[in-house]
């Protein structure tokens, strides 16, 4: 598999940017949560100022073989629906990209559908959709490394443009349940714990997928030891290139917005393969999917909104952006106490 | 004292709102908190298609009298002196005001300092700080009276301008102490649990702090059965105005932004008189401020943020103020299910 050269964060300058921040007009750890972002954003461009360029949001859509077996409340044509929505500016996700002028890039990993041509959309489309992971694999080692490949691609070309910040969504039909089977495995926890209500499903097709995904993870034996092979077992499409995507963007030194349920499992694959991933993150929300807190747990992370959402696309690291630039801003833009000639605490 | 005509929020439209909000392409509820948001402004605006117009952050300062007991880490010239700073754009709310394009206006409400003929500021001074309320009454009838009607002044005139969504920011050395009197006195609870560190004290001042607010509760004896009284025994000019604020804010028909524990104070003493100010206020942040979390409890408040900050300023307002932006946008701006072409769940 593609391997990746992901330094830690060099921490020699945080005394510096911590003390930038304590001589701000303003009582001592006051700003709370975003002074740590500050700080973290610092020393991912070790820099005492600072900035987000060209923010985008890469958001990819597939299929997922294992809605044959029930887990959904919405049927899978909904995957290109939604795709469809995407491109004419009706989803959330557009909504929210437009507010924060966050650039945003809608391709198809493994939707199980055949776009007809001229559909602005990028095809990066690896299969119509995974197997159904109850009887087999997702995917194949080399469908999974195509979409490795292929996530990690479409970060340089960002990065290439000038963009040092980008945010992860995702679309598909199903992706609760790979999400929480690569948790169950990655986290070594009991499926029932990391499974939740996806789009909504109600009590009976609640125990059904639960049943489900229990039948699946007896069926592949998995220890969990092997992020790339949980993945290609469970995963996504989508999935594999948002993990893929991450991985390029901290060996390239970019700020990653990491979304909720789905986008947080995919992190959690390239964290187990490479720690030093979660100094480029910032975690960007609670999801009100039953699991992501204790996923989010699990990996030590602090999120910054916890809104009750549960939608995917993207939507809550959008949605917590400009909490992120208000962390810049005030580093960058707020007096000291010495040139405003304010008194400090006596 | 002055009266307002605070109607509650009429919900005839709540039904036709929320089928809006379920018709759009995302699972049922998977907004979250932003959906509540959204319905509950475009209550306060009796309309489908809310707008938020001209936003404006009003921050009043002043001194406290209490200051000359030791309860601030911080002297009093503080006040003043960030006044300076707010007017030479230094601030953490003028930094968060510019981000979001919200409207700053400083105003002396009673800041223990004679500024110089021609500084740029709104000079609304009822007199240079409050009285010690450890051995009197804060303010007088008469002192109160008009801050509360300067405060809904400068309300009128926002409107006047066409803003129909106001926060409201404080600066003032020993201001959580006034804030901790009125949160005793008006939800009957315990000093001690309501005091914090402010701005930063030690455990000695920590202690010393809640000793003299003690002492002064128990000099002054009051119920807490009439809030204006406790506001003119424990207040501060710059809550006051606050609060004559948002009363007028709600009378005009406007959404109130209320910011951390020193707004939420005021927002307390309108709220025991007027208890429909409730339905025009979006909570916008917890503060880390210790007492603000069970403050919003007792109002039954649902604040946006939990960052743990504790600045004060109208920082956590401004800070929320694009979430609530998104929460008016993908209401208008969205597709429904018909109008994108998405199947709704099976």
């Amino acid at each position: 598999m593609t391997t990746f050269n992901i330094q830690p964060v060099n921490t020699v300058l945080f005394e510096d940017i911590q003390q930038k921040i304590n001589l701000k007009t303003k009582p001592l750890g006051s700003l709370g949560q975003l002074e740590r972002i500050a700080a973290q954003i610092a020393l991912i461009q070790q820099t005492l100022t600072p900035e987000l360029q060209k923010p985008h949001m890469l958001v990819y859509a597939a299929d997922h073989g294992i809605t044959n077996s029930g887990v959904s409340a919405f049927p899978q044509e909904v995957t290109f629906q939604m795709v469809m929505n995407f491109l004419s500016g009706g989803a959330a996700i557009n909504v929210f990209c437009k507010q924060h002028g966050i650039e945003m890039c809608i391709a198809d990993a493994g939707v199980n559908h055949d776009f007809p041509k001229g559909t602005p959309l990028l095809d990066l489309k690896v299969a119509k959709g995974t197997a159904n992971f109850l009887h087999e694999a997702a995917m194949s080692e080399e469908q999974l490394q195509e979409a490795i490949e292929k996530g990690a691609d479409q970060v340089t070309k960002a990065h290439q443009e000038g963009c040092n910040v980008v945010g992860f969504g995702e679309m598909g039909i199903g992706n609760t349940s790979a999400a929480s089977m690569l948790m169950a495995l990655l986290c070594k926890l009991p499926v029932a714990g990391c499974v939740g209500r996806g789009t909504g499903i109600d009590d009976p097709q609640f125990a059904n997928k639960i049943n489900i995904l229990e039948q699946a993870k007896d069926f592949h034996k998995l220890s969990g030891e092997d992020p790339w092979k949980v993945l290609q077992t469970f995963g996504g499409l989508e999935i594999a290139m948002i993990c893929g995507g991450m991985l390029k963007a901290a060996e390239l030194g970019m700020v990653i917005l990491v979304d909720g349920f789905i986008s947080t499992s995919a992190f959690l694959v390239g964290y187990k393969l490479y720690p030093a991933l979660k100094d480029y993150a910032v975690f960007c929300h609670q999801s009100d999917e039953s699991g992501h807190r204790r996923m989010l747990e699990h990996i030590g992370a602090e999120p910054i909104l916890n809104l009750g959402m549960r939608l995917g696309e993207g939507s809550g690291a959008a949605v917590a952006y400009p909490i992120i630039q208000s962390a810049i801003s005030f580093l960058n833009e707020m007096a000291s106490f010495e040139s405003a000639g304010v008194s400090n605490k006596e």
